[in-house]
């Protein structure tokens, strides 16, 4: 193993370079710790500034994020055939030239990865390449496009297309000519990539056949939901009549599926097989420092191929007594006063209540409430203290709540 | 690389290992094609039949399906010594003798995999240990004992704890002795393990503090409904002051949490970080072919670290027409015989409706229809000779249904 710093060179600072170029200081000392290597960038170039030749030169590692056909298929081929590892989210550079990407990184004997190229941070490829490399897999399902599965969300909370379109360019989840995205196009390029990584036959983008969400009425969705079906935009890749299928085109999926739970700009991806099952993948799908993140997950495998946990960088302390909310049962007397004497209790140890269900039944009545986050200990002593009084009529229950929402 | 089968050594033949035994002939020509050599068992010890030396002696890989800490541990350490590679599903052994493992492991230079021992076949250990290895991971909440998870669904359904532990036990999801997994330890050393992997520290099962699910009332369940809370058995490993928390509790969870909908005998975890925002992963945690396939993908990772995809192997046609069921939509005209005449041209072409949806709007009325699978091929000829119908106020919609429904 070579030593001195790891040197990266990146191509390209958009979004996800520039989020890329901020994350790999803040952890180079922990990737130090891990493989023994410090990373750092080598040179960046951008289209004002920087010598790709040069860069080339001083770097062990490319990192492409311009995007598009040209230059960067030129940059990687060059880089490969120059013997540096290539990691890259050039999801049309893959799906229009993959094969010839590949092969030149096997003839010299490098590696090309590309995690951040299909659904962000899920960390699909490495799934299909790795853990699943021996399975027969029979199909994947995926939302792979974060801003069609947005505007998909709010068309079924009761927008229009174009107010929802125009949401999502508000809150930056869609460019101002979204139309890769709204098209399927995006998600045919994608799905071609998985298609390839799953059954191991070269697909390219022009064979995928893909529909788009433009035309879709919100009746659809309000008639749907009648029936019990939620609209998706869905890619697939299965195997049928003893051929492969890969297509991108709007589905309503029943309550059931794993999909149909995936809201807002998340993107997910479920791989069936007979002898897994199904996985279900989800997290978000876009975002400049979650695909820098699947980048640098990319940087750290081809600095040191894992196999074995690595010595323990630090050692941390376990504590035990710290805050969560909690779902506290009560069975009491049913008579006045009950409640104001165990609010009274709790109140004194801190403990602050979010919601209340009282029901009275009979000579009894049952307290169920949720409080919000309080040290356990405090919780305890408050509890201790209530199930002292003499109107309990059995020994409080406790059980803790996790208060984190999501989208 | 060496040539000719690559000789895996089994040790021990219960559900697992049975199911590695069948499934490791079925993917050896997949495999070879994919690594350059076929995977082929070199012998299988049981407590009735094998020697381990011999077995140590003519095998290139261990795979260790005992379970328990002895003989397992000796027999890890032997072969890692001997310079074998070793997969294991054993949570147990790895939660209270993982760091003389690993240690083993990087001295010898092999590779210790053991995705198996944490969720099944779910990729959470490959996800944690390379595609994550760089991120300042904050949190880990997992359903990860699917035994537990099954008897809470059934409980939220109306079932007594007794009666769901009898059905899970019935159906295969729970052992006759339950123990393990009701009091939550099964739990527990699964959130040792990944507890060590997401945040380097080592962490051993006495150090998790744990509590099942044999106490939960009905009730608790019923009243949580009503505060929108659903009641699953939670993992949690994190960061809290400086230190960490790892952990095992029964824990309520509001529905948008992505554990919330997490069913059955399902495991799924999620991680959690600033960078990543969060990542979750489901699938089945347990089930003798799911778990086998789980060590399949270790064996395929030891065989031939990836990095970039293999040629392809084989081509598969790509096909275009094919079945799937279909939601339609039509505008009509509110008049008798309207849902004759279009079910008659349906049927003609072999389309056959699920469901169907009419409603009035004064001289319209909206006709919406989910049908069984059919070739799309036939629907569109269907539907092409709706369209010419003079009662049709609108050309029909069409939209894919995807069919498959989970747990």
């Amino acid at each position: 193993m070579r030593s001195g710093p790891f040197t990266v060179g990146l191509l390209g600072m958009g979004t996800v370079g520039s989020a890329f170029a901020q994350l790999l200081p803040e952890r180079a000392a922990h990737i130090a710790g891990l493989t023994g290597r410090e990373p750092a960038l080598g040179g960046i170039l951008t289209r004002e500034r920087g010598s790709f030749p040069e860069i080339l030169e001083s770097s062990e590692l490319i990192v492409e994020l311009i995007g598009g056909i040209d230059p960067a298929r030129e940059y990687v081929l060059e880089a490969l055939r120059a013997g540096r590892h290539v990691i890259t989210a050039n999801k049309l550079l893959l799906s229009e030239h993959g094969e010839e990407l590949f092969q030149a990184a096997r003839e010299h004997g490098v590696q090309l990865r590309f995690e951040a190229a299909v659904a962000g941070v899920v960390p699909v490829v490495r799934v299909l390449e790795e853990s699943l490399a021996g399975t027969h897999i029979e199909r994947i399902h995926g939302i792979v496009n974060g801003t069609t599965n947005f505007i998909l969300t709010e068309m079924a909370r009761g927008s229009s297309y174009a107010e929802a379109l125009s949401d999502a360019q508000r809150k930056g989840f869609a460019e101002a000519d979204p139309s890769d995205d709204v098209s399927g196009r995006d998600a045919a390029a994608k799905m071609a990539i998985l298609a390839r990584l799953a059954f191991g036959t070269p697909v390219r983008l022009d064979q995928v056949r893909y529909e788009g969400i433009e035309h879709l009425h919100g009746d659809d969705l309000q008639y749907a939901r009648e029936l019990g079906l939620g609209l998706k935009l869905i890619g697939t890749a299965e195997r049928r009549d003893g051929g492969l299928s890969v297509r991108v085109h709007p589905a309503f999926l029943y309550a059931g599926h794993p999909l149909a739970s995936v809201a807002g700009p998340f993107n997910a991806v479920t791989v069936e097989s007979e002898a897994i099952t199904e996985i279900t993948m989800s997290g978000p799908g876009a975002g400049g420092r979650q695909t820098a993140s699947a980048v640098l997950g990319d940087m750290v495998s081809a600095m040191l191929p894992p196999a074995t946990p690595p010595a323990p960088v630090k050692r941390l302390e376990l504590v035990e007594d710290f805050e969560s909310a909690f779902y506290l049962h009560m069975e009491v007397a049913d008579r006045p006063g009950v409640l104001a004497a165990v609010t009274q209790v709790l109140g004194e140890q801190g403990v602050s209540i979010k919601s209340v269900v009282q029901r009275g039944m009979g000579e009894h009545a049952r307290l169920v409430m949720v409080t919000h986050a309080v040290v356990e200990s405090s919780l305890r002593t408050a509890v201790a203290r209530v199930a002292r009084f003499d109107f309990m009529r059995s020994a409080p229950r406790t059980i803790r709540v996790i208060e984190e929402e999501f989208l």
